[in-house]
């Protein structure tokens, strides 16, 4: 399973060096931490930024690395390795900067990424509504143009850097008599009048995560905000976007389940009952070879696609299969493992216990799997 | 689902509307605070002593209700009724106070039972150690006998009611040199010397409940708190018990999978995707079918084993059956109902969220299904 | 698994030894046979008429034993102990007869149920049409009445006992201007001009099962072959009519699961790999433990459905899930069995390869699980 | 999923195009007949041999066509388009040329080759015996030297090619002193006397393939008949060619998907029920989605492991876990599309049915898949 990735070079190497180390130093120490207090240290984003591991894959003109889709991987893979789950980097990363990158004004790139590079803002984007989940054609939050301002009046919840986030990416109905053509994406500064963070929700796993409720009275922001050229542009700028966020998905789910497998390769090793291994008992070596081939098949899978996607050949429902197979099969992985530490895997100090609560999560976001399925079938 | 189960009376209908009630004003709004607190308020003993719903299968004489195992059925029942996991009732009901019954002298029997029965003393059991699981055999706990005096020494983990326990039954050798005949149970009051209880242990789900480790350094107590006429019958009092144990879990199981689907039609008939309810969609239909034959197939499998279990005919292969298969099943019924309340299946604010987390632990406790295996093929 | 079903009284034990006996002469020796020829002995149907095991559960009155369906199950589950899926006895005694017995007229019954019950004459039913699967509305085959008579023209596929049937009940519409209310129930006799046997199809398994197409080119029966009082009655008795087909394939998926799981037991004991049993690896105990729960508890389900039906208080979803689910298991139980006979598993030598290639129908006929699955959704 | 393997370059499609021909032409028509004779067409080696079609992996001095495993994946993918499983080309080509291409003189390799080559030789290799399955060590064959020849007596079973095969590869010990070590491989020519086929096996699937049991009586071969510089070479040399007969099952199974789910997506699309075309329930999308998702996410890990084959790169674990998981996912797939055939699924003269029966034994041969499991598990 240590075989490197067939997109891995030597630079990416280097990267994860630093990001492993990194990931050692300040974020494994401090899950503890995170966890109580549901939002990581706000300054985590500041020494990422300082190190370079913010934007990676934004030009160096905006602030950013330069680098590709392969850069933020990295940085999924070496979170996982320390069971992390607090911190929203790769939504910060791999998601808002690129809708602002892709859609954005000059102007909004220039303000924007640079700062999000630093740490200096973090970044959300508010698209579920406590009365929409994957429909997204139905939002109900609307901005409605007065003047050169939009007035933005919702509230949305489910919003991953909730709690943190300075600049926010909101899905919105500019037109509120149309459907998928209504919608618009909005900027919203977070220090704007009417704007206010709900509670963190109080989640099964990834409970040092900030998710959270955001709203929205009267906010008012100048049209320029607008991301894009022209209004209702925007269901089809998330359609666009979509493929990258359930990539991350895909790719975190199959480092869970890596590390899952080499967590309790570890314990059973260790660990003895009726005066053996329990590693070396026959349930024990099927379970645990079941979960690596799946681990490995989902590997291979999904390098396929991170190859595919760096070049820009990624198709939306090779994506859509990569998202609801991994994010299935880890939850299956992590159940097995679990399984077999006992009482212990049931206690959160160990982190096949977190992950397991932690990863459930991904069979539902970014597009639950039956949306998965349903686009799939689509094309057959 | 709403019929009657074959092992019902009149009688035990009036006990559940007096056990519903129960659960829903003195449990139900305070689910939140049991959570946050890790404990149950210790005066909920009380008032459940005042109704008569402790030690219901105890007899009269002892201050019990003088009822069988089907009245705590029925509260076991009512709990699922309201999701509630922080009480652990149904260890000291159906448990402790039967170890205290079938093994205790009559003096034992008469200083605790009637405690326990008002609520005035709270049980536990101390079997599993740090070191050993599912491996009785390998208890590391001691108690030396020292004129008339056990002095035991060892730590304990994941003790039900660890945390307000006032009588506990301790699984210890009294004769190291042995194995499973070495193995004997003995009572110890929480007030002892030398008894100390750990933190309440950070669990997945189940985090109402002061599940604890405890810690005996050199407690001191008479002989006459040995569980039986003589030492060394602990092993064989383990295995006579493990069976009700075993069903109840598997009751709780059924009651879970009940609950999971009950709130899940609920759910998706009452919220909309697509402008349709999502019970519409044939995927939900067939997912809900799926679960609502699993929960009836369990529920009359698991009342023929109470039937069974009253007139003294159920044996321990049939249990493991019901207690791997309902804990399996009821996992899966819990994940695909969780599935379908997309990201709020998610929030512990709905009870399928605690539900899910909760009941991961039954595939492990009292017995592992790996262990419920290994039974159930040595009879074949 | 040996104990007596809850169902089962002396009298039926007395029948079960002589269904066993039947069985082991008539049936098991001649398994091979049956198989080349694609049907069973014809004077296989008389043997048994002559000893009383054909419609037992048809009033004396009409030549039947008088008994209730338990007798019906007694001869299925002894079908099932000789791995028989070549007579198609259950159709005969459990369906075909009752249709008539329930719809038939006096002249009807006085005809008909003498001469199935001894065995004279074989009974079918012509329900499914190459176009037309579980969609019993569209059936295409029409009656249309011509003075005293009715014009039959159609085909019909899947007909067990196709083959050797000597009296049919068609599903016909008679008004081919109504769906479900222009359906009719009529007999037709085999020796009727215009009426074709196709080949015996071609099937995966159940190869010694008659399964036929027929034809009906302008065959003529008089008016009085309607079953019933009127016309438009068809689908209403064909409701009423399946949930005894549909538990008899319960009954027979549960009775199958047991076969699987005593062959294997037998197998893995008697045969050695590396030295030991195979019996005696832990992933052989694990899957036979499971595989053996799975028959145990599907056994309680059924066996409950039984009593109730006997009862009359067998409701419609109930029977769906036992169809389904046992269906469903019976097909996992199987298959994990035959692993378990290596390269043997697949020879059709070995009862379990038969088991298992035979059992795979009962998932898709008397209605598809996915049907069954609407049926149960359509309740909750 | 029409995609070109990564594998794949414009030769490799030239190949493919007369090997679709081919399996068109000379197969496809054949294939009920193929299946009453229970062997191909003896001619059909020859034609095969005529075009170039075997052993397009040895190199052209011994008469083949100086290829890849890459040729002989085109041919296994191309038999699985025509749903072939009669013809045993797979093994002649990929396994027993290959045998005799490695370790065989420079006689034995000018010999067989080219006559493998043309189909003038039909080639077969004989491991499992009635004793023995998985567990080589105890082959009971032997082949003892006398002078300058071996006498060898045994018998062995599941050969495929066995009705036809010329020359076989035989298992034997040729000291009976020795475990693993004691274990040779010989030619034998099938007009030795003392060999005797025994009758084709009468399997669930694969019924058009001669697989046969093979008896040697006092077989005398000359001592040059050895595989190999010298005894007892015989279990590496098998170790060693295992993993490309593995491959070749997990590229079939990976072909079989493919071709189910083809099948499938035409059949529900044509076919109707209740008045819509089967594919539009979303419990069809749903299940087709997932099968093609299982079905691409093989196909990328098989592609995979043939370049890695390509390179000499590809490793035992990771074809154990080709071997098991495609095997076991392809039936999965091919039971989830038979049955949205509905009642025709279960008729053989429905692709999907065969393909059904046919593919189970992958999960068997070459080494079962819980072997395979203990091959990962020892490297974990």
């Amino acid at each position: 399973m240590a075989e490197r990735s067939s997109w891995e070079d030597d630079d990416l190497t280097a990267l994860r060096d630093l990001a492993r180390s990194f990931c050692e130093k300040e974020i494994q120490p401090n899950t503890e931490k995170f966890i109580e207090q549901h939002h990581v240290d706000r300054d985590l984003w500041n020494k990422a930024g300082d190190l370079g591991l913010l934007c990676m894959s934004i030009p160096e003109e905006y602030g950013g690395g330069g680098g590709t889709f392969a850069h933020e991987a990295v940085l999924i893979e070496e979170q996982a390795r320390v069971a992390d789950s607090s911190w929203g980097v790769s939504l910060h990363n791999g998601i808002v900067a690129h809708y602002i990158l892709e859609y954005g004004s000059e102007e909004q790139k220039k303000t924007w990424l640079p700062k999000m590079a630093s740490g200096e803002a973090v970044g959300a984007i508010a698209m579920t509504e406590p009365g929409t989940g994957s429909d997204l054609q139905n939002v109900k939050t609307k901005a409605i143009k007065q003047g050169d301002e939009y007035v933005i009046d919702g509230s949305k919840t489910f919003i991953t850097n909730g709690g943190q986030a300075d600049i926010i990416i909101v899905v919105a109905k500019t037109d509120v008599s149309e459907g998928a053509k209504g919608i618009s994406l909005i900027l919203v500064e977070a220090e704007r009048e009417g704007f206010r963070r709900g509670r963190v929700l109080d989640k099964i796993g990834q409970r040092g995560q900030d998710t959270s409720e955001l709203f929205f009275d009267g906010v008012r922001v100048p049209t320029s905000n607008l991301l894009g050229a022209e209004e209702g542009q925007g269901f089809v700028q998330l359609m666009m976007q979509l493929p990258q966020e359930r990539l991350i998905i895909a790719l975190a789910s199959v480092a869970g389940m890596e590390k899952a497998v080499s967590e309790t390769i570890a314990y059973t090793k260790d660990r003895t009952a009726f005066g053996r291994p329990i590693f070396s008992f026959q349930n024990t070596k099927f379970k645990l070879a079941e979960a690596a081939t799946e681990a490995r098949i989902a590997r291979v899978f999904v390098d396929d696609c991170i190859t595919k996607h760096i070049k820009g050949e990624l198709d939306i429902p090779t994506v859509a299969m990569a998202k609801w197979w991994t994010s299935d099969r880890a939850m299956v992985v992590a159940d097995e493992c679990l399984q077999l530490f006992g009482g212990y895997g049931y206690m959160n100090e160990y982190p096949i216990a977190r992950l397991w609560a932690d990863n459930r999560v991904q069979k539902i976001y970014a597009g639950t799997n039956e949306i998965m399925k349903e686009i799939i079938a689509r094309t057959l």
